[in-house]
């Protein structure tokens, strides 16, 4: 496994393009033993055309036998380990939603919850009140101000919200407020290492609870609020440094822009589908040299079991790859974060098919008929870890110096 | 690789079987150039069966290109790291003849030796008597007392026998009494890192010596002792808890038995041979989540050197896979702690075929055909460590959480 530091001195800019174009959970397995995963059973001529000119191989986003969840899922394709750079909750949740984190930043997970006339929590989640609802919430609180901080409250999902306290020398070494069960009061904030940033930051956020608590304790049925999931912006040594490339994101959901933002790809708003996407590929292709291509539904067909629904996502995905070919590449990977096969209705641990194309310089396997799980095994890039793609990209795009004279 | 702290995070307890089935010695090489192997001339429907419905791999129990001892390989099969988790010699010893060691316990590899009239060693092994005499020498040593100190002596094999102090507050940080050569005296014992506990553990130690030394100075050919290999207790993560997995060993052989209570599997005892193993293997499928069943005879032929008889030790097992399917497990490996090709007649460092059935939630590979080396380069799985397995166990056991969200 190469690591970062490694790749920052060995990679070196140059006039070669690159598209990584990510199926979220695209790898699968068979409905029947011995049938078609969905890649398998899916008809992707262009794909399958990629497949005998480049190289197939299976890769482990995290590590073998883990199933990635999406941020882990990305970090590990953009080169990142995993289990070296970890995203906390806070942070997810708030770049989940398409919030850019400073580094002045600390973002927690809130839930709106019930409490009663004594201060107790008598419903965690406020009965699971609707995202509308939460959104109503927030509204209530989104203005309050304190001194010399600035303060972001935004609605994610159901009781979920996202806080942020934004400020030079704060510190996420906060504890919960939730007590992780009723008939308790939320818990005071205070540091968890003593030292005066995480003091004053859990004085802050102590004052702005007391507000929150004045404006909301005559509503029904949220009347209260904790705060979990303390995290700082993980701090990632930025994508454009390490691997000397400028990278786009043409990404649709927030999660996964947010994620590209993590590592400082430049974002491309207004994005609505596939369409767009190839559209924005097509319109920033002299403007970067990197481009990250995210496709949601594979993964959101998987996670609901519909097998065949996931099949004709694989395929719309498919038929877009002659306008990504018309722009000239000079590599081009097609993968996964991660597996979501619809027979699991979950993330999985499977290792994700790779298919990897750069004319004239990756050698192939004259085996291989097309782009499909049990294709890969007999691939030219054999399994290898999420964090060897970025090395093994930027290797085929010619930027990369030798190591060593 | 992953690592125990990322699996004890991941793991949680659930209802799915899992049986590790471990041929020792399982891997085999070619009688001749362009043979089968042991496991290849091997007539095994059932194996082969499995291999076309489950996933085949190759497996380096410790690091490839090195020939891993019982102790390391097994470690490995368990998901400990050989190379981070080291299990001394005594402890080793000890475990071999199915003592179990407490964390109260140093425990040390003895000789009987010769010496002559002035204390001299004439011979290290005492002209390696039997087991039978080793036996009787330890009759006569076996009742010494010493204050404030459980005291357990045991035979092993021919001249060596196993030496146990249990008591709060040892330490094996003790130099070996053995000089390594005739002509000189056994050392006496001194503590190696000056602490309280080393010295007063010497003094102990000396005290037994001198005790024996005055009990056995009139027998032949043994009339003294040498102690080696100090250990206590390795202190291993509990296999219980890393994986969160009620583990029971169905082993006959004291060796695995012992090596699977250092992780504290629990012990069925009373099993003579692979019939019982089967039968244990039922009785308890309801009080247990996680089977290891060790069978011995595979690496007891290769090491005779005998590939025939190694190939009917293989075919013996196979005809027992119909027992275990019957109790419809949810993940069943076949596999060994290192290979024992009968051309070496020593264990060796060639990777170990694995045999991986976990129905619905597995991969295959079309081309596979059956259980053996030459397939399992075709295998899904491709080639891991060891260190994988446990990991991959637990995934295919839907025993996991996600990394991440």
């Amino acid at each position: 496994m190469t690591d970062l530091s490694l790749m920052s001195r060995l990679t070196r800019s140059g006039t070669t393009k690159i598209v990584l174009l990510v199926m979220d959970g695209l790898g699968g397995l068979p409905r029947e033993s011995g049938g078609p995963t969905e890649l398998e059973a899916a008809r992707t001529p262009h794909l399958d055309r990629l497949a005998t000119e480049g190289m197939l191989g299976l890769m482990h986003t995290v590590r073998i036998g883990v199933s990635p969840g999406s941020g882990p899922g990305h970090l590990g394709l953009f080169g990142y380990d995993p289990l070296t750079y970890l995203i906390g909750r806070g942070a997810l949740e708030a770049v989940g939603i398409g919030l850019s984190l400073t580094d002045q930043d600390v973002a927690a997970r809130g839930n709106f919850c019930t409490v009663d006339a004594t201060g107790t929590i008598t419903d965690r989640r406020a009965g699971r009140i609707s995202t509308e609802e939460c959104a109503r919430m927030v509204r209530l609180i989104e203005d309050i101000t304190l001194p010399d901080v600035e303060l972001i409250v935004k609605p994610v999902q159901d009781y979920r919200f996202v806080l942020i306290l934004r400020a030079p020398g704060l510190s996420s070494s906060l504890n919960e407020t939730d007590p992780q069960q009723v008939g308790m009061k939320p818990l005071v904030v205070e540091a968890q290492d003593g030292s005066a940033e995480a003091s004053r930051t859990a004085s802050l956020v102590n004052q702005w609870v007391a507000e929150v608590k004045k404006r909301i304790k005559d509503e029904h049925p949220a009347n209260m609020v904790t705060l979990r999931g303390w995290a700082s912006a993980p701090g990632l040594p930025a994508f454009g440094d390490v691997f000397k490339l400028k990278a786009a994101a043409l990404a649709v959901y927030p999660m996964y822009k947010g994620l590209a933002s993590l590592v400082g790809m430049h974002q491309v708003h207004g994005l609505a589908d596939l369409d767009d996407q190839l559209a924005a590929l097509k319109s920033e292709w002299d403007s970067f040299d990197f481009f990250f291509v995210h496709y949601k539904y594979t993964d959101s067909r998987g996670e609901d079991g519909d097998f065949d629904a996931k099949v004709a996502e694989i395929e719309k995905v498919d038929r877009v790859i002659p306008r990504v070919l018309s722009l000239k590449p000079d590599v081009l990977v097609v993968t996964g974060d991660h597996s979501t096969p619809a027979v699991l209705k979950s993330h999985s641990w499977h290792p994700v098919p790779v298919l990897f194309w750069a004319p004239g310089v990756s050698r192939t396997n004259p085996q291989v008929t097309g782009f499909g799980e049990s294709q890969c095994l007999l691939g030219a890039l054999g399994q290898f870890n999420a964090t060897d793609l970025m090395p093994l990209i930027t290797a085929h795009a010619l930027r990369q110096a030798k190591f060593g004279a």
